[in-house]
């Protein structure tokens, strides 16, 4: 791991202090050297993902800890739904003139509560000053046995389409703190920390790779995502409108407000995991997903020809839902 | 590989028409799933290294190839110098606004120029809109025989300080970039091409694994990196400034500006190799590098206890030098 761009010295001395006590990982070197030293073992396969934030576009002026957890939960989100079990990350951290000791302190300590948390160890990066904005780019590296990863070409008519949690909280909850208003007398709490604080389904990744025949994370909208698996996979799909799992709070949006819909199913930052799984495979995953601790639920079906999903009433109209891809504010 | 933040449909279509022709490996999964999957070769160890680049600290205003052949060229030194063959990297790509199509097109040019030159290729990424600044985070992976990585800490009393090339062209290069004068009549266009394109030594990594006891690119400065290698070592060193290899141009600054010597031996970017060498082996370390087309040149030894490299003149005399480590400007 190295440090540069401006007072160099004290870069060094970052990286030190807060950021070597996470790189306990073999495979780091320590954070001493120039690089990453990784020894694959026989028989597994290594699944790799980028993701890049930056302030104000993938998140606000949230405590430092929070951007740091989400900076990784987004990369173990996306190795979840390959069905990838954690196993490394490199960090490039671009600061802004703003971050202090203080702010570096807590950034790193919000990596290590979730190192903790979803196993996984820092072996590498970068830190450098970006000035105006805090940018953000994680590398992060899993294992799957070989021909285990789940791609999103494998779905196939027929395949049920399930989500795990819920959907839609955290659309809404960016909604809300941008400032439009929530229905009177609703708790948004919860809304606005599944914004602030996704959770990766990691618990989840040995059921997607055991049964599903496609997956991703939903980061960009259940319709929109399930499209790219649509896309992929050369297939189309139906989503019943009913079927999809909402906590009481989106719920509560429903009768009180018609775009709210649109938001939920159209919106993004879910970072569930929406997996096509084979009709005959469908109670088991459902199972082993409840026995994993994370609850799943059907809510489609995939369709032979390629097209674009639809969203289905309770009479099995289709509905016309605004904004269907969601943009970053 | 994906992109996001404002005008997301936009940044797929830059993804399909710009990054995917780069992207033939088939680790890369035609960046069109949520990951790329590697598969690692028995007997094999994967070097992994991440370098972030921020407009206008690590580089200026230059042509978008420009700034992608550095970004690329500075993790494969990395690689060099630990003795791994180029294999994949990641990109995160932070567009500012000033980024319109042209200068993706010319971004994705110098990439695949230099995929073409050094055997790399891109296998998964992101890209994102950080507004002010292009911002640019590299993650690169080379393979090496197992146990065959060179270290910063495998330097012994005795070794050979051999550095590859030419010393100190970029740091001048720079300096001449940013206003400051160079001696009358002299033809700076190398000078400044050094800084511009560094010349990443990969054909010299398996002679480096072969040979050196350490290793690592010079980046930031002559000086400063031998002190990163004793360091890592516990060692110390001496370098005979008399030997350190100039270019003809570099060697018209030294009687003619008594700033310059230490601008060349403590600047930085010369993204050359600096590698420690048993004596036993110094022969056939030049003879290999000679063969593979890259010029090294012994430049001083590895002494027995810890401290910082001493830099001697012709009488053997220790020489003060100013600002010894590198300060991005």
């Amino acid at each position: 791991m190295s440090g540069s761009g401006g007072g160099r010295a004290g870069e060094f001395d970052l990286i030190g202090r807060y950021f070597r006590p996470l790189a306990a990982n073999p495979a780091a070197l320590g954070l001493a050297d120039d690089a990453a030293l990784l020894r694959p073992a026989a028989g597994e396969e290594w699944v790799v993902t980028n993701d890049m934030l930056v302030e104000s576009i993938h998140f606000l002026e949230d405590p430092p800890g929070s951007v740091a957890a989400k900076a990784l939960r987004v990369n173990l989100s996306d190795l979840a739904a390959k069905g990838a079990t954690p196993m490394a990350y490199l960090l490039g951290l671009g600061l802004s003139e703003r971050c202090d000791e203080a702010w570096v302190a807590g950034f790193a300590a919000g990596l290590a509560a979730d190192q903790a948390r979803f196993g996984i160890q820092l072996i590498g990066g970068d830190t450098v000053r970006t000035v105006e904005r805090i940018t953000i780019s994680v590398t992060a590296m899993g294992r799957v046995a070989a021909g285990a990863m789940v791609h999103r070409s494998g779905a196939r008519p027929g395949d049920v389409v399930f989500v795990s949690g819920t959907i839609g909280d955290a659309a809404l909850g960016v909604r809300i703190r941008l400032g439009r208003p929530a229905p009177e007398g609703l708790a948004i709490g919860h809304l606005l920390d599944r914004y602030l604080h996704p959770q990766p389904r990691v618990a989840l990744a040995p059921v997607v790779a055991r049964h599903a025949s496609a997956s991703m994370d939903v980061s960009d909208g259940l319709v929109g995502d399930l499209g790219h698996i649509c896309a992929a996979s050369g297939v189309s799909a139906e989503i019943d409108a009913g079927a999809v799992p909402l906590s009481e709070e989106a719920r509560a949006f429903l009768p009180r407000d018609p775009t709210a819909l649109a938001t939920i199913l159209g919106g993004g930052d879910d970072y569930e995991i929406l997996a096509t799984v084979p009709p005959d495979r469908a109670a088991a995953y459902a199972a082993d997903a409840a026995a994993a601790g994370v609850p799943v639920t059907a809510v489609g079906r995939i369709l032979a020809g390629a097209g674009t999903p639809v969203v289905l009433d309770a009479d099995r109209r289709p509905l016309a839902l605004v904004s269907p891809s969601w943009v970053h504010f």
